[in-house]
């Protein structure tokens, strides 16, 4: 696995060019690529060469985000899907592998199953349309209690769920994405991660959480960063993902607003070196 | 329909045979069997002979609980199926003809999906049992928040969960208990209850809620008389089920302490009453 | 109901105007719209010209075919969907309100479950699509074994299968096409049919079995006029669809090469009868 | 993985203590228990010295069938429940870890969704009650379409779908009992197998198929002895089974009736001689 720098979850507003530069120099492994700035390359030749030009600077594809409305009212997502072999074409130049997306974990209208069903229906098709580009989607499913409780119906909240999802719609190229903070605040612990592969993984978050409140008070957009207050066992997070065998990228999204006040480079050295940390584990 | 006194909802400690003098009294048009009584009876020919003395005052069979161990663990659960075909006997020598369980609406270790095959696998067994004794089984969700969102998975909680179990399960003997306190606390309106029948519906509770609390902070175990705040939409509740046709008891089940403070007769008067009102609806 | 000319289903090559020509004299209530027809009107205004003049000649419209690719590979689905809007426009600017399709009763790849998750999840986003412009979706299972049987894993191929189907994906437009040659060939019979109404048909075919072959040996593509052989229950059936309430269009579909050979008024002649006949019931 | 003797797959009618001295002479790796056998031991005492006695001439147990009518009518199923406490503490007693059975591929009156509730919900709580004697449980899927198709409605007939059942049920001593001769009739290949475990298996079986028919024509109980055509791929089959890291028994199924009229040491010393050649694999 690697540190990837993802701006957008760092919530710092850097172009793709900056990104790129400052993932070099504070020696991350991987950043996020840009569709916007891919688009705007204009050829797939052009993308090519810009996506070797990131590799020569030793830095692998993070994850993007999936490029359809996944669950929007059938028209919009039908809509969606008008462009998309275009855009999975400017990806696949690029040589990136990995699109995400988030598990909204309530409903106000759709019991458990009916939001099942509209699940698996739109995966279904999304992940064979992703997989002819190469393309892997990872699912992220969140945690905490004071999200998921907030309407009628709840939905995917937990790890076991999010493979039961994977496992229904039954396409290889579907994947989870870990964040260490819905493994806390879903109340999970090591044992829930044993039995994964890299195939069962297709990206990392680590986060930690405040330490002033209870687990089923932690809010969704409002966490630490990794190790800061101990709160989450990040060491037996990061020892089953190594465990796993997991080789994608690894990255911080703590919705910290303060961190867009500091200066950049403190921010990237620090979060880098915070990844560092947890990627290669305790010295022998 | 007809009212139906069942002493333990309305948290009376009444025997049997003066839960029916005082169903008789207070003009009650049912009363709950009582299966600890039937089994003293000693044969299927004095349980018959008690049931003929009961309809013979006027009152039919309310419903009795389900007498399996429904969601405890396999060997428990087992176990419980060992006297079943002896039990079935007295209640189908009696004339019962409902049995009925509340769905537990959540789970500290079962996902929403795990949960619902543990409860398909062990009605699909018991609503098959059930049949051959003449027995329908209802099933009771339960609506509040404050319950449902108290362990690690919500289960079903909602009218269009249940139908959505009963269907999976696929047996034409389970059926609703319908509760008018869960069907507010759910956020269910009139419109859900539309296409309901009478096969849907197994028992019906009607209750009303306190008036100074929220939908979403009222508790599971105290509610009101129904009729006593207006919280509750009783009217348009019961129109729909006089709408299904539905031909069953219905009852009262406030879990207010304070009844079995007051003398007897004034709280039987008062319930009966109520049922009346809320069973013949408005004047012409 | 009404008897519906659909000349494709009679193994006729009529133009579209012949087709309505022909409805008319011979007594049709109805004609299968034509979505190319339609395309080259031209103009939402002249569409809604022709659908009065043909609702002025006394013909309602019966059913088109559902303009996707239902089930075909994700990419070649996809890319039917582009031109939806524009397609559903186009009935819609006709009033036309039935699509349908036929159900493959087999795969040599999919296991059962496999192809129903296929089938959910694209008529879960086509239903909602098609709901937009105002249609409702029939689908028609297909009966035969020797059709069914003959690749690695059978699929729908009964009516009770087929309502399973249109429960799960859960849209109130999609219902069922029935057709008395795929009911016999099920081995179904009346009771099957029992407690449909008007909304769960869209449309209706009514066939003849030949009668030197046992019910397994039939084949799909080979049957015979409803009521000339007398193998199958038309009688029954059609009680069936009238207690159901069903309004809508009711067809032949022979799959008899020879019907092209022969004149085609003498073929529309006995057909309308043959439907007229049906449609009526015994005379009182 | 070792060779087992199981004389009532090879249609032997051996007494139990006859089976232990035969399956040693002929070096066998295990024999099946016999249960009406260890009962009549009277005590668990007894039981467990009779197990010491067969390990001791270098025995391990094979695989029992399970001892519940597990897709009876419910009323006989439950009372298959009744004394089921007893026969597991007899099974437990001797060591036994595996009972079995076999999934009929057919049903008359349910449809595969149907059936599979009825299968999962048996399953779901027989499972538990074997895990807790420690016993893991293993299906069988039969493979021949002159099977499977013979009713109204086709059910599991091929590994994946064995393995989706067994992942919906959800309890991890429910394994395959794995067939070389329904892998082939099903149509499988060994890409079929990959990424099985011994977790997944429970028993194997081998055998081979008639040569003057074509796959689809093979009729269940009309087999070959493994190796004697060569229609089966025996050896991919094996390779397969022993990269799962396989470690239970492996036996022979032929149903030949011509066996019993062999004399039984030189029937015993071939099938021994054909099973240690499978299980050991091509000489390096």
């Amino acid at each position: 696995m690697f540190s990837n720098l993802s701006a957008g979850a760092l919530g710092l507003s850097l172009d793709h060019t900056q990104a790129i530069d400052l993932a070099a120099k504070h020696g991350f492994g991987g950043v996020d690529p840009d569709l916007a700035y891919l688009r705007g390359l204009g050829s797939k030749a052009a993308i090519a060469e810009h996506a070797a030009s990131v590799q020569e600077r030793g830095l692998s594809w993070g994850i993007s985000n999936v490029p359809v409305a996944l669950t929007a009212p059938a028209e919009e997502f039908r809509a969606s899907l008008d462009g998309l072999p275009e855009t999975l074409g400017l990806l696949s130049a690029a040589g990136v592998t990995r699109v995400g997306t988030w598990v909204r974990p309530m409903h106000d209208d759709l019991s458990y199953r009916r939001n099942w069903v509209l699940h698996v229906s739109r995966l279904h098709l999304v992940a064979d349309l992703l997989a002819d580009a190469g393309l892997r989607l990872g699912l992220e499913y969140i945690g905490p209690k004071t999200f998921w409780s907030t309407e009628r119906f709840a939905f995917i909240h937990s790890i076991g769920e999010a493979l039961e999802l994977i496992a229904d719609v039954g396409k290889p190229n579907i994947g989870l994405i870990l964040d260490s903070y819905h493994w806390y605040t879903a109340g999970e612990s090591a044992i829930d991660l044993v039995g994964l592969t890299d195939a069962d993984i297709v990206s990392v978050d680590i986060n930690d959480a405040r330490d002033d409140r209870q687990r089923d008070e932690q809010q969704d957009l409002d966490r630490r960063l990794p190790g800061s207050t101990g709160v989450i066992d990040l060491a037996g997070f990061m020892d089953a993902v190594r465990a796993a065998g997991y080789s994608g990228p690894v990255k911080v999204e703590p919705f910290m607003k303060s961190l867009a006040e500091l200066p950049v480079d403190e921010v990237l050295a620090d979060v880098s070196s915070r990844l560092d940390r947890a990627i290669n584990g305790p010295a022998a």
